[in-house]
């Protein structure tokens, strides 16, 4: 899990009154790297998000401090106070621009930071950077999320090894009041941030943007890339370049496994679904389906039941405000069809559907003979601890 | 609950295997009526909705044929028959034009009616119909439903007295599985059906659209008026005559008292919510807004654990695809404001608001103030008891 160059380190800063555990941390680039990001599309965005939102214009970084535990999030000009202030101490002790310092919180909605032990936390932070503290990022930004999620690959580029850490939190694709995803990877590649920002937004297109826990969106979420440059291969400046492909695909797998764990660690999950949508007339149009029966609160309860009731996988597809006809859509539980020309197949296929949905991971494909477009997006059921976490998660 | 020159009955049909209680209702209007509808917007819908639709455009209707225990949705051409010889008998039993019978079904998407079954039915429905039957209607097409829904106004007209009775079904606006909600509206009015019809529009609208349970939309919905003339007032025939104004504002009111009825009986709900954004830019911006919140699983779980989480509200809010100044919104509950100008106001506000979030029916505002447009929207929270009964509904 190491990339040259790259270090990190934790720290407790009891952001939760009372609750002792590594709760905040820092990434920090030995040299200028490129930086590209990509940041939630809530049009609430919390305190951190609005600065880096500044920063990543530049296209270069030397760190990150995040913290879990509070989200710095509807808490106004004090709150963009509070982050400035801490993102200035760390670029001093560092001794980076502090442009190039770039803030990451998860947790609470509309708490101030607990700033003063932030403060006394970040010299002890600087202290104990280390190039094998990554991992121990990954747990210190957990919130609800029941185990870290960090992934590595090394490629080869024109004979240069080049390497990614990405690690991720994330219990719900999208869940505001815990400020959901945060996500950062790290790589020696040497790129141009032009270059890394567009690839990274069809990375996420890919990946986070497929996967949906509740339909809610964060006011904190981030994907965060760093790339330093130390692989020492011959720098991709252009789209044609050769190494692109190989570093693009890389990354797409990297953080599409890291948000397939974010669905596996759904908040009260018990399923992980797959949900395919094919044969529509246009991409855009099959997204749209999918999400709508992804998000559908009768779908989701009949996933956590384990029962095939199609008819609401219908239903739902009829309310996506999408033409298709009816008539025409077939929908089966891996390879049990139990819906055929908008029909029901039979008791039979419902009993062996049934069994299909007593396995933890399964795929639901919905074929409406429209056209040639798919989409794929992963989400998982509605369970009663879905409902117990968040109906208790403040008390 | 009677209004001159209407009749109903129920009967016991075994609709679902083994459950005897009755589940098939007849009302018959014993001279014509003019019709007037608004069916489901879910392009699945179901053969009777099929059905109504051909039939509601001649602007006449006798009767009206429904079912519980079985949705007759996505049941194919074979459904399509099975509606048709039900009407087909239902018409010649009564003596009436085919085309002036109406049907309604409720309950499981994807089987067959049991067509047998129901047809030896009809000849006892006919004979048992009288003027009180209808408080029997509102019990028979009950699903999950846990208290049957009728109400009852009477006005004068230009010194005639005009009588409304109006009776639903739905707990959960909308749960395609359940197939919903059916609504009859019954009076002696003399109208024009076209004027009916756009009047009914109008009520729909700030009623029956107004309310929410979970966001699923139904395969099987409709209301439906049926006005005989038989309280032989002056016909109203345009817009501008006396007496619109007072049958319009008599049919919202029924049509609202039904709705909020329905969230009150919302599948698994403790909390009746009354939603108002205001300070909107635009009518349409602050029903998008509204309709967010109150389908935010996020929102509606901390309304079920009785937590004032304001910041789940902003980050709804955001996510709406409407823009506004976050910097500018402040929210009630009831008249405890818990945040103002984005930020929330404390922790004396939080716990007051806790005690509003105790009670079982609470108002919830939301003021963008940019600008003059508001919406109400009613809605309840999702509880434990939701996943449990949609979960379990078909095992």
């Amino acid at each position: 899990m190491m990339v040259p160059g790259f270090e990190a380190a934790v720290a407790c800063a009891e952001i939760k009154k009372g609750r002792v555990r590594p709760d905040l941390a820092l990434i920090y680039s030995r040299t200028p790297a490129a930086a590209a990001a990509v940041f939630t599309r809530n049009r609430v965005q919390a305190a951190p998000i609005l600065i880096n939102r500044e920063r990543i214009v530049r296209g270069e970084g030397r760190a990150v401090l995040v913290n879990s535990g509070n989200a710095n999030a509807c808490t106004g000009p004090s709150g963009l106070n509070d982050a400035r202030r801490l993102s200035q101490q760390t670029a001093r002790l560092l001794s980076v621009p502090e442009k190039e310092v770039f803030l990451a919180s998860t947790g609470v909605i509309g708490r101030r930071l607990p700033l003063s032990r932030m403060m006394r936390a970040l010299p002890e932070l600087v202290r104990n950077l280390s190039p094998g503290g990554l991992p121990a990022v990954a747990e210190a930004m957990m919130t609800t999320d029941t185990f870290p999620k960090i992934v590595h690959e090394e490629m080869d580029l024109g004979g240069k090894t080049v390497r990614i850490t990405a690690l991720a939190k994330g219990a719900g694709m999208i869940r505001p009041d815990m400020a959901t995803m945060l996500c950062f990877v790290l790589t020696d590649l040497a790129i141009a941030p032009s270059l890394l920002q567009e690839l990274l937004h069809r990375s996420v297109d890919r990946s986070f943007h497929r996967i949906t826990i509740d339909g809610d969106t964060s006011t904190n979420d981030m994907v965060l890339v760093l790339a330093n440059g130390r692989a020492e291969n011959t720098p991709l400046n252009r789209f044609d370049d050769r190494g692109i492909r190989t570093f693009s695909r890389a990354l797409d797998r990297l953080l599409l496994r890291l948000a397939r764990m974010c669905v596996r660690d759904g908040e009260g999950a018990t399923k992980e679904v797959t949900l395919i949508v094919q044969g529509a007339a246009a991409e855009a149009e099959a997204r749209t389906l999918a999400l709508t029966v992804a998000h559908s609160p009768l779908v989701k309860t009949a996933l956590f039941g384990q029962d095939a009731n199609w008819g609401r996988i219908l239903a739902a597809l009829g309310r996506a405000g999408v033409a298709f006809d009816p008539m025409k859509v077939d929908v089966f539980f891996d390879r049990v069809q139990v819906v055929k020309n908008g029909v029901g197949t039979g008791e039979k296929e419902e009993l062996q559907a049934g069994a299909v949905l007593k396995k933890r991971a399964f795929t639901l494909r919905i074929d409406l003979h429209q056209g040639k477009a798919s989409s794929r997006v992963y989400t998982c059921d509605l369970s009663l601890d879905y409902v117990r976490i968040n109906a208790e998660y403040r008390t």
